[in-house]
């Protein structure tokens, strides 16, 4: 794709059109040059969405509570941006967590958009573009934005990362979900939501959760737990005002502004570790390493020794390139 | 602590004196100078350990199953160390798997050891120092290594890169456990375990297992279905056999010598991207790199150009002491 061609995307982008949108969050999505090209253009346009984080164990309701949710932003004149993290299997052929939340409502409402990602899968954690991904949500003017995803270990709390406020779901009747919640994630909780409210059990996972909090650490802020019935929109209001409540919080407390400034590093912290191990592993993979290589296979040196020449190695490459 | 002390230690490792390997585990752990030391020392008498990955969801019975492993190997007079990766919470104050293990079975077998370690949290995926823990196993002399993790996520992975045999443990009565097997996880299961077996839905879990495999794909190597009862020791002799059945494929494949390789290119390359991110961190509080920071903070530029910027000025730190 030529620049010309880029900044024109670029200005329907800016204009409003969908299709824009759709085609440069591809473009980001594959870090294509025309996605850098125009996240450098629209970055500055950025910094006004509020980022609502939603995650939890599979069956706690996510996607039927992200629609709850969208509905009554809708109904309080929000735009809603919606970014919907699936890690599930390719194999398993289900649909993505997008494609369930378009499911349950007939989306024709221009004030809605819904993205499905795939994590990328082995390197761990999220795929660096979903921060990306967010910022062209934020700069193309959705007010908020609900980025989801399935709690399976770390993706929880990188989603907790890109979040104002961070949602976490728990369910009764998942067995020992909440007795396996991993270190770091209760923490990354703002608010936890105790889902399906009106089944048997509830009140015991409420009370779990309660002793959790007790036992762990927080600040001024003490995650609050709410009850809901996402299914019939039972308490979503109480949820949102909860959400504002928060927001409030972050702002007067200046938790809000230290949040983006931590956010802002770790970002650009992220990228440069993504940046630099495509270097190492190109490094790796140059003939003037099959010497060490074959040392390390005969155990003559270890793999600390290795790891340090591959590191000095990528620095000259790097630099040779600035 | 000295050089000399150091050595005088790594002597009595070698020895084979229990509280020395007790000892330069935790200097590993900690990435402390004489953990590194001792690892340039030993890493040459490491090579000759079978490592056994274990992995599944919390509740499979991994504790149980992994009792019956070490008890089957000791009764085939092989010496085993156990190596327990625990992302469980602080804040449950459960019981580490390495304790589990032990509570089930009391070790005073000079040829068992058993090591818990716990998953370093935020910056994803297991802690660097698992691959040098298991060289140290292999260097004390252990025939068999067995690594066993809760499979939440990027670990189980993770895990099966250190494995040469993993084991997936799946479980009736989970739920939906296994439609929600993670991308990826499937995939590096070498040997498929149903434990508990005897119990209701059994069958069901089997025949999902086949028919996720049938859609998957796999080279020459079919992963093998074994039904196991764990808590009675049933089937455990069973699948001893099918794990010394991999391994005799994977000699006369080549695929052993294949998978030893990646291995060690992957370690080499976490080793210098855990360095590099260090690096990477203390690069971005340096006071020069203030000025960019404000200017990402007013959006005048974008985290992309913040991140080269921060990866040039590693380069140059890390070429300055190379």
């Amino acid at each position: 794709m030529t620049a010309t061609a880029t900044d024109k995307l670029i200005e329907r982008f800016r204009n409003g059109e969908r299709p824009a949108l759709a085609r440069l969050l591809t473009y980001v999505e594959n870090e294509r040059p025309a996605g850098l090209r125009a996240m450098a253009e629209l970055y500055r346009d950025t910094g006004n969405a509020y980022v609502v984080g939603i995650t939890g164990p599979p069956g706690a309701g996510k996607s039927t509570l992200t629609n709850a949710v969208i509905r009554e932003y809708r109904r309080r004149d929000k735009t809603v941006g919606v970014l919907a993290i699936d890690p599930s299997s390719s194999l398993t052929g289900g649909a993505t967590l997008g494609d369930r939340i378009r499911m349950l409502e007939n989306y024709e409402d221009e004030g809605v958009y819904i993205r499905s990602m795939a994590t990328r899968g082995e390197m761990g954690g999220l795929s660096m573009a979903v921060g990306a991904v967010t910022h062209l949500l934020d700069a193309y003017g959705f007010d908020i934005i609900v980025v989801e995803t399935v709690g399976v270990g770390q993706d929880e709390v990188d989603v907790a990362e890109l979040a104002d406020t961070t949602l976490l779901l728990q369910v009764p009747g998942l067995g020992d979900s909440i007795q396996t919640i991993k270190a770091g994630v209760l923490e990354i909780a703002d608010i936890l939501v105790v889902n399906k409210a009106d089944i048997k059990g509830a009140e015991n996972v409420v009370r779990d959760l309660r002793n959790m909090l007790r036992l762990g650490e927080h600040g001024p802020w003490l995650p609050p737990i709410v009850r809901t019935v996402a299914v019939n929109g039972d308490n979503i209001e109480a949820l949102l005002d909860t959400i504002d409540k928060h927001r409030a919080h972050l702002e007067s407390s200046g938790e809000g502004q230290a949040r983006r400034e931590r956010r802002a590093r770790r970002e650009v912290l992220r990228l440069a570790q993504n940046w630099l191990a495509g270097q190492l592993e190109e490094v790796i993979r140059e003939p003037a390493m099959e010497p060490m290589l074959e040392k390390l296979r005969q155990r003559d040196i270890n793999p600390f020794e290795v790891a340090a020449e591959v590191a000095r190695r990528t620095s000259v490459r790097v630099q040779s390139r600035g």
